[in-house]
């Protein structure tokens, strides 16, 4: 039972959304801007890098959502599930796997991102606005993920609603599809 | 230096704010709605939790940009001190105490937070939504946090910055601050 009264049957963070529609305004924006703005890194890897994140704060919510996005852009799980299993030997660019060190060390405290991180990611190609952004999404997600597990928010365990969620996510956003759920 | 280049000699959060102004109106809207907002806990009690958070990360310039709105708003920084020493023995109520208590398991982890500690928090009269904005204020400071530092940005040390900038936040809140400081 989550830690405070929140609308039945509304799953991870939409609950605290409903309940506070004025902080869920900001919190969805943030989340399209980073997420699904104009970038050099495609949706899918940003995805990529929020769902790892959520699976070191071991979030379940937020990682079975964010990973569904991914999936859907990616057309299946294959490349999502080696990333969360070791993202050094999965089947992405060298570009990401730089950027997806830096972003577990921003998991572990902002101080624990190294100048070598950020020259591997550069000697990668990765651009400010790139590095910039990676920051942004994993300190995000570590305002996310503790949001829903800081609430104790219900968690539905069914891969078929975050499939759905996912590609609703992913066609739609953050704002209009959190608006058409809970109305915030 | 900062891992990213950023314009030269704006402090801390200001920097990355004025790279990246899109992300930076959700951030300063969130921080507004959450630290100035309509609330039963005073501004000055919100502040305090947002210091000490920032405190038990490590964030320079976070702890002491709003440890200053805190003091200013308190008419002294008696309070701030010894609730960043221990706050369980500050002059504080036994609410903010036990909501101060949340924020910090929140730091270390969403699912660190108890249910003791939320009744606790209940039976000194916290509401829900005290306890949700507490959790929340809490999660989204473990942004601001990595934020700042993830990217090495640069904080002052001179403390009439912070004193300086404290009261201008507190009068004009952070959507308008930033913007009048470096437009974003």
């Amino acid at each position: 039972m989550a830690h405070i009264s929140l609308p039945e049957g509304i799953p991870g963070i939409l609950g605290p959304m409903a309940f506070s529609p004025q902080t869920a305004k900001p919190l969805n924006e943030l989340a399209d801007i980073l997420l699904r703005g104009p970038n050099s890194l495609a949706p899918a890897e940003r995805e990529l890098i929020s769902t790892n994140v959520s699976s070191q704060n071991d979030c379940y919510f937020c990682q079975h959502a964010h990973g569904a996005v991914a999936a859907y852009r990616l057309g299946g799980d294959e490349r999502l599930i080696a990333v969360k299993a070791n993202f050094q030997s999965a089947p992405i660019t060298d570009k990401l796997k730089a950027l997806l060190a830096i972003a577990g060390s921003v998991q572990q405290g902002g101080k624990q991102v190294t100048s070598e991180q950020i020259e591997r990611a550069r000697s990668e190609g990765a651009t400010d606005k790139e590095i910039h952004d990676t920051v942004l999404i994993a300190a995000a997600f570590c305002m996310y993920n503790r949001y829903v597990d800081g609430l104790a928010t219900w968690a539905p365990t069914d891969p078929e609603i975050y499939r759905e969620n996912g590609k609703r996510l992913a066609d739609h956003g953050y704002v209009v599809s959190t608006a058409k759920l809970v109305g915030a």
